[in-house]
């Protein structure tokens, strides 16, 4: 490579082989890596990391490393460290498929977090010392600071707070990515905690680049190698027929008057229903529209390139990899339109609530009276993990779950007598939206909440035994708030595992 | 009464009998009254409101109405209207044992909300209008504003959306309460809220009195009664033991460079534990303390009369008889270490985040991963409602739970395998204290945390079924980022609910 990309002097004597900069790192150590949902992850020291942690345990020597990130990675740095059994701890988010089975096996210790908490609760200093950040960025800049990459996440926290910094510049990031970023330097430990000076999605409140203190760093390697970027899956009819539903809803609300025409800045977490959401966005009525939110992704390229979407904030892109194409060949032109910040700030309750967000986010299962799991199957085996669902479903203006009635061919419930586990309350749970229908909870109590959940959104074969439960736990509940049957509360996880099926 | 409390003359002429404003209440309407934690609450018109309600009833013809406050009232407000039977729908919060009744027997709708919420959730609309204000003040200025009473709640709201408005002017409560209040108007609906300037909890950010439309006072009753006022039980052995495992963990914390010396801003719920853990830092070597809280209960009152708390900021008193009459007989003393603020305020997430409260609550239950329920006894019977702890515990710096290990003569545990109903995720739930030891579950994985919260926390009548049930579970579970067995996770309830005891 022409390190081009690396414009300071002095830190160009720093650059190395992926294999050389992972020798800095020990085991036992916390790794800070950089990453959010696919994008921006470091893609060449952890997988010589891997190689050596491999080398390591095959001469019979102990090496596990905690790792540290934004969210998810992608398949060179957890599926890698995975693989070689190098990862001891895990935080704050996890979509690897291989990390994945080593946690559901109890061979890897998984701390599933609040995104916003990540970077406050490392500066409070109870996760212990943080070693190493190695961090993907798209560029050095000749007075040392960094150009940013195409995720922020806790990148700043990292570096501000590592012993020693590994960084990767990676050549295939689009050098126009450099501007979009806005770091913001003002947070704090309390007592020092000052207002956050955003008020508008587009407010830029920080500065473009990294602050980064040139004697931490250790090693620069250069790659060129494309972010995770998963194909895109067309929304299917399931998918459209939630977005629908929800689209009707916010219809209803601009003409109430209790939303506005435009509605409010709009978070959205990913995949095929939340595309499919997002491209019913793009057909509706709704102009002038903001997103502030986690990422970037298919649907929300789409539109902004339809002019509806007028700016999105995130901090993180998660596209497809033509999505990814078409951002990175009209890259000057969305730049304006979009901003991505320190998970921090883009998860911060303070601005959620204050932007009063319209959260929108998926679910695995949710019980009759509206407690929401977003995050262990049957009530022990994690999926992800919760994310930043928590950051905004609570401090959002209007709070949304979208799932599909039934997984597994049907074998599965999303609506069941009693979540299995939760992790969002009641009160955090406004709207809850199936292919069947759309409960809008707000102002109900536990008994009014049942009847609508599972008059609109469960499944036809499930709704039965759903009413049948309700009105047997109405007659014999030990309390009448939230009527339920403890005996019986969770036998359909249990049928389940026993059987395959929720179905008797 | 001589009136001297009404220094407005307009509104003399709408001075009332209870019963004559009682008649301005139509069934089927909503009305916001005041009070928080039995503290300034309306005492003769929901009374006289009552009365007619009866008698409605007696004549056959139905009479209910929607009950919207700050928080828990009085007997004279929640006990006497659902005595008559005249409450179709009650939020956010009751703790009135003949409402609580009803609501677990499935007559009276309840809907128990974050205590933050409640001011910008009536602004929104969907709960619909606001008929109807009932709220007790300390007086009336000559320009017509309010001086607000022994709670602030939720009346801001109630006057500003209510279209009646009936003022009950108490000649009890001190005089000298005036100008303690700080009533911030600054709060507004997305797209146009902003910052809240508070970076202290001493710092006034608003005005000392309530704004109020004279036009819609149809009604202003003079009364002569003091508040709930419950009398204060000295804390025992095992309020003594849970506080003093967590005042060692905060020795332990200052020692560590974790928190301050002097702490961070306090947050206390009420009770027996709570009054314990102030008791004990009265006795501690924290200094130039400070509070932000809810309530400003009687172990506050000591902890500010010993110089060790500097001041305290809080929505309510909630105070035994002698205590309010040692505040009374020295307000003018303790008034300029003490801010009233509304609810809205004092529970708001962005200050509690920024001020990074150290909340303490207490709990019902907790199960081994550390997910609390506050509400709901044996998962479907209010206790009383979530309050202000999820306001306060997930936007803390240091979030803490605390409870007995047993209740009901130790029939039953206050850790079990899986809540019957949670109100606090493991995310929001850092510290659980019981009287055997204290948990810190900060940075753990579920199973750390299970490991921990079991030998530290659980009774040891307990902790054998706990360990062998967590055992199976590893063995067995379907998952094992969070073992669990869904057939037997409730069973020590169901138990409870089948023989009076969850042991075996």
């Amino acid at each position: 490579m022409n390190h081009e990309r690396i414009g300071c002097d002095e830190l160009r004597g720093k650059i190395t082989s992926a294999e050389h900069a992972a020798s800095f790192i020990e085991s036992g150590t916390t790794v800070g890596m950089s990453g959010f949902t696919g994008s921006g992850y470091p893609k060449a020291v952890p997988l010589a990391l891997a190689t050596r942690i491999k080398a390591e345990h095959a001469a019979g020597n102990p090496f596990r490393i905690r790792v540290w990130t934004g969210a998810s990675t992608g398949p060179e740095l957890d599926g890698a460290l995975a693989k070689a059994d190098g990862i001891e701890f895990r935080l704050p988010y996890n979509s690897d498929p291989v990390a994945r089975e080593m946690i559901n096996r109890g061979e890897m210790e998984y701390f599933d977090m609040h995104l916003s908490q990540v970077a406050p609760m490392a500066w409070q200093g109870f996760l212990g010392p943080l070693d190493t950040a190695v961090i993907e960025v798209a560029g050095i800049r000749p007075d040392g600071s960094l150009i940013p990459s195409s995720s922020v996440g806790n990148n700043k926290t990292w570096l501000d707070r590592a012993r020693q910094v590994i960084l990767e510049v990676n050549n295939w990031q689009n050098a126009a990515l450099e501007g979009m970023h806005d770091i913001y330097y003002g947070t704090a430990l309390p007592p020092h905690r000052l207002p956050i000076p955003l008020v508008r999605p587009d407010q830029r409140i920080g500065e473009p680049y990294f602050r980064c203190d040139p004697e931490k760093i250790v090693a620069i390697v250069e790659t060129q190698a494309p972010d995770r970027n998963l194909p895109f899956a067309p929304p299917d009819e399931t998918a459209r027929s939630i977005a629908g539903h929800l689209l009707e809803f916010f219809r209803h609300e601009v003409a109430k008057g209790r939303l506005p025409a435009s509605l409010l800045p709009i978070q959205s977490g990913v995949g095929n229903i939340a595309n499919a959401v997002l491209g019913g966005l793009v057909d509706a009525a709704f102009e002038d529209m903001t997103a502030y939110t986690e990422v970037i992704q298919d649907g929300m390229l789409d539109l902004l390139e339809s002019g509806k979407l007028r700016m999105a904030s995130a901090t993180a892109f998660s596209l497809s990899p033509e999505a990814a194409a078409r951002l990175n060949a009209d890259m000057a032109r969305f730049r304006d339109k979009m901003i991505l910040r320190p998970q921090e700030i883009s998860n911060h309750p303070e601005l959620i609530r204050r932007l009063g967000c319209i959260a929108m986010n998926g679910l695995i299962e949710a019980d009759i009276y509206g407690n929401v799991n977003s995050t262990h199957i049957m009530g022990s085996r994690i999926q992800n993990g919760i994310g930043g669902s928590g950051d905004f479903a609570r401090n959002a203006y209007v709070s949304v779950f979208m799932t599909p009635s039934t997984a597994k061919g049907g074998k599965i419930s999303a609506i069941v007598p009693q979540a299995s586990h939760v992790d969002h309350i009641t009160q955090d749970v406004q709207v809850i939206v199936t292919e069947q229908g759309l409960a809008d909870l707000r102002g109900l109590s536990p008994k009014q909440r049942a009847e609508v959940i599972i008059a609109n959104c469960a499944h036809p074969d499930y709704r039965p035994a759903l009413s049948d439960y309700y009105r047997r736990a109405r007659e014999h509940s030990y309390g009448q708030q939230s009527p339920s049957l403890p005996g019986e509360a969770l036998s359909w996880h249990q049928r389940f595992i026993e059987t395959g099926s929720m179905l008797a």
